[in-house]
């Protein structure tokens, strides 16, 4: 099994092959969110792009999860933190997610054969996942606005490390190299490495920080999103 | 002094801000060379983007370096080893110059206030250069065919450390947070670490491993290569 690491999505028209598994990862705090959204019950996630077709959805009934710069959008049911998608809540709905990165991400990895969401909290669902088909799997980090950023690079890292410890894997690039040799740094204590970095702050600002435990804390849910092309939906 | 870090040339324009002073880095082996012709006595390096540009130039009776994929195109006087511009063929004249990577970073910064070549040979003159007139400086990272790669990154790393040591450097962003974790686990033996990246294996398999030492060796110039617009041209 190969697997490689593109830092940006703008990047992937470089990193990407016929017949890839991709993965979308947004660490703080879209993939979390979207396992938790399904953990709870969900019966799918509807990724958008923008906000206008959020707002649409919204007035047409759905339960809408709106982000942009780590803020809750005001016409939103939700915002971006797992916590807000209660079963109570979202169970046997679907829900409508848009957020400033993640959608990005899975823009550029829908033509894939599969794509999935991974991040710490269901991180050995995913990689058994990946382990029943996939010859050739893709981590896309879904960055900051374009730019990569130390989260989603070191989950790359992370997952690298388990798949190896599951197959005979081959390194793909030297992305996988960097991102092996961040986490080899960070893995002690992944919530103590982060505090360096620019989402951290960003947390803070928007009393967000909370979330972070959470979304670094690994196998907390066995769900793995996976996206239907034909219904443009994500289900487990 | 902010710094930041670019990790690919198509991301550029989501590093850029107004007055950037940019460095150009391709450790393997392009900037090394550049600094090569110049501390050799090369007036000028002309820096040209495409083969056809450069085999026009050759045929007009210019000095013409051409690398494709680690090999020397056929028309070419030079390769893209460091070792073959000596002082006896270069000293006063222009050479005109073509690589893989190094060329692409270039034009993505040539509009930038100042674009400086930079890398391990030149390292100390280069951020004595960046600490006369600059307040935001961005080092680009050719990278391979526009994915990341190990050394440009690990370059990256070793001048945001340089640059600390000088003067109250502010981050620009976690790729440089990125870059200074890799040169944490590099510096000790930057020639050891490097023989896992991608490009080692090109060397290898192009027996220009021998170029690899001296490309990773601090301070064995003073040059700093510095793009001048109007002319199109890379002077001391």
């Amino acid at each position: 099994m190969i697997l490689d690491i593109c830092p940006s999505p703008t990047l992937y028209p470089y990193y990407k092959k016929e017949n890839d598994t991709v993965i979308v990862v947004d660490v703080f705090r879209a993939s979390a969110t979207m396992c938790a959204m399904l953990h709870n019950g969900a019966t799918a996630v509807i990724p958008v792009a923008n906000i206008e077709e959020a707002r649409a959805y919204k007035q047409a009934g759905y339960l809408v999860g709106a982000e942009r710069k780590t803020r809750k959008c005001d016409f939103a049911d939700f915002g971006n933190s797992p916590f807000d998608y209660t079963r109570e809540i979202v169970a046997g709905k679907e829900v409508v997610f848009t957020t400033t990165n993640g959608t990005k991400a899975i823009e550029m990895g829908r033509e894939s054969k599969h794509l999935y969401i991974g991040t710490f909290p269901n991180i050995d669902a995913l990689a058994d996942k990946c382990m029943e088909s996939s010859e050739r799997i893709v981590v896309i980090c879904a960055g900051w606005n374009n730019r990569v950023n130390l989260e989603d690079t070191l989950f790359g890292g992370a997952f690298a490390e388990r798949l190896a410890g599951k197959t005979d894997l081959t390194i793909g690039s030297d992305a996988v190299r960097i991102a092996l040799s961040l986490w080899q740094q960070a893995k002690s204590n992944p919530l103590d490495y982060l505090q360096q970095s620019e989402h951290w702050q960003r947390l803070i600002d928007n009393h967000a920080v909370g979330d972070a435990a959470y979304c670094l804390q690994e196998n907390t849910v066995t769900v793995v999103p996976c996206y239907h092309k034909e219904e443009k939906k994500l289900r487990v």
